[in-house]
């Protein structure tokens, strides 16, 4: 009997107002959540592994212009796109990410790269790139990553000299939210966990969020969880959102819904840590929690079909 | 009755040899350590910030040739200097840190910045030196600092295609340590840690260390420790090795010594994360586990006297 393998994913956390989302837009985020879980549930169900369902999902979120990853990625002040993301093997720890890369297709496969042939674990900006075209990585011109929409956005967040947040009807300050990511537990009871993002619109000064930062946005050990998170960056740093998690459960024994709730919304949510995350157990549960309005999300296990979600239920 | 205020530093950890090591820079090294214990403690001393005697202390140990941090950052494949820095203020978990930043005399003063003046915690490359000129940080030309014995090392690195540990007496692949740091208690109860380095010589495409991520290289919160690490970066990414101190003592019950020596001991040292860290708790207490050869360090207290050792005792 196959065990409980399972696999969530997300598309970013956020405001995301019912009254401005026509149900064409709807319908789109929906199919293109469903396709996504889809093809990573298809991986795990052949008995692939969660490494490779993770990153298959991650690099369809990429490739979708409705999320802020890859080729959705949002404008920095500069107008240009500098891309974070992270993967992270759960079987013995291993991680590779990367930061502010530009013009790569998709950055989690550079993370992948990163990880299994180099020596290190976060590469950047520049010498990313290098590494990238050393390992045979698809580049893009930057009219793949163009959007009217995200242009538009960085027009009246360069007017209101705001940062803006993804997945919000207005510009606000300080919220810079809006990334995809994916965990999963495969047949084998291994672990696994991806992040992408392509930050906040008008982002300056070369900024870092947590995505890219393993034990903040990006967190996976056979032994307790796989996390993947979405939110108020700088908040998820300094909470060490993703890998404080997984020391709930490890050295308090709690459950990995227990340990989300704590971190989401008793941590989180009180000091401005606007947000979510997605994430799985060696038992194969899942918890997908967020302090924020919405989060764009899907899930599927070995025994309950897939389910894909905007809103709060 | 002034409370338990105390300070440690480090100055890198690594295979130190003795035999290569002559009287008068075994010397250097202990008057350097003993001049930046003095500062760190003389701010406690008079009721100053833990916050800024870490500051002083790391903007000394930059200033300082001996140490690969600041002006005696190592060289990169390149021929430069890319450094990071990260510093964590207890009371509330705020943090500021920078990667990859060329030609700032006080890194450690752009991170602080940072975590007072920016809505961010982690800037990089370029951008992050736009802000620190914004917040008139101080700039230096590439000769000041240039050192022979570290363009040495890199030529040595570069004919034998290594990267190199700052304290090796030899070329060894994938060993990358040599970083400075503090952590500090002040007679007010807070923590605060700060982390310095000029990564390893003849590091290649932008790699970025565990010194400038929150919860890798550093950490401090009131509740339970201020933490700077020094070692092979990748393994302390993966194991999230400070913040993993701050949970082993807040959700297992631990003290900070047992906590320091599971994290160092039996943690890193049996998947080849060689090195050490420094560690002040809520009380006062003071650890410095490393399981290299030698740790460059020192350290002061309200009760007990300074002293500097590298070897150990």
């Amino acid at each position: 009997m196959p065990s409980n393998f399972a696999i969530a994913v997300h598309g970013g956390a956020g405001t995301i107002s019912r009254a401005l989302m026509s149900p064409e837009r709807e319908r789109a985020y929906h199919q293109a959540l469903e396709q996504v879980v889809q093809a990573g549930f298809e991986v795990l169900r052949h008995g692939g592994l969660a490494l490779d369902a993770v990153e298959v999902a991650v690099r369809l979120l990429e490739d979708c212009p409705l999320f802020n990853a890859g080729r959705g990625s949002v404008f920095t002040h500069e107008g240009r796109h500098e891309m974070d993301a992270a993967i992270m093997d759960g079987r013995n720890r291993s991680a590779g990410a990367v930061a502010g890369v530009r013009n790569i297709q998709n950055p989690i496969s550079t993370a992948r790269r990163i990880m299994e042939h180099s020596d290190h674990v976060l590469l950047a900006w520049p010498g990313a790139e290098d590494f990238a075209r050393e390992q045979g990585q698809a580049f893009q011109p930057d009219g793949y990553f163009f959007e009217q929409s995200r242009f538009d956005q960085l027009q009246e967040a360069r007017i209101t000299n705001t940062v803006q947040l993804d997945h919000g009807s207005q510009p606000i300050k300080v919220k810079k939210l809006g990334t995809a990511g994916a965990v999963a537990r495969d047949q084998h009871g291994n672990l696994a966990a991806a992040t992408s993002t392509g930050g906040m619109t008008n982002k300056r000064y070369s900024r870092i969020g947590d995505s890219p930062l393993i034990g903040a946005g990006t967190f996976a050990d056979n032994h307790t969880c796989a996390i993947s998170c979405t939110g108020n960056g700088e908040y998820f740093i300094r909470a060490v959102a993703a890998y404080d998690v997984a020391c709930l459960m490890e050295y308090r024994g709690l459950s990995l819904e227990e340990a989300c709730r704590i971190v989401v919304h008793d941590k989180l949510a009180p000091v401005g840590g606007e947000g979510g995350l997605i994430a799985v157990d060696a038992a194969g549960n899942l918890a997908l929690p967020f302090n924020s309005e919405g989060m764009y999300r899907g899930t599927q296990t070995a025994d309950s079909p897939l389910v894909t979600s905007i809103y709060k239920e």
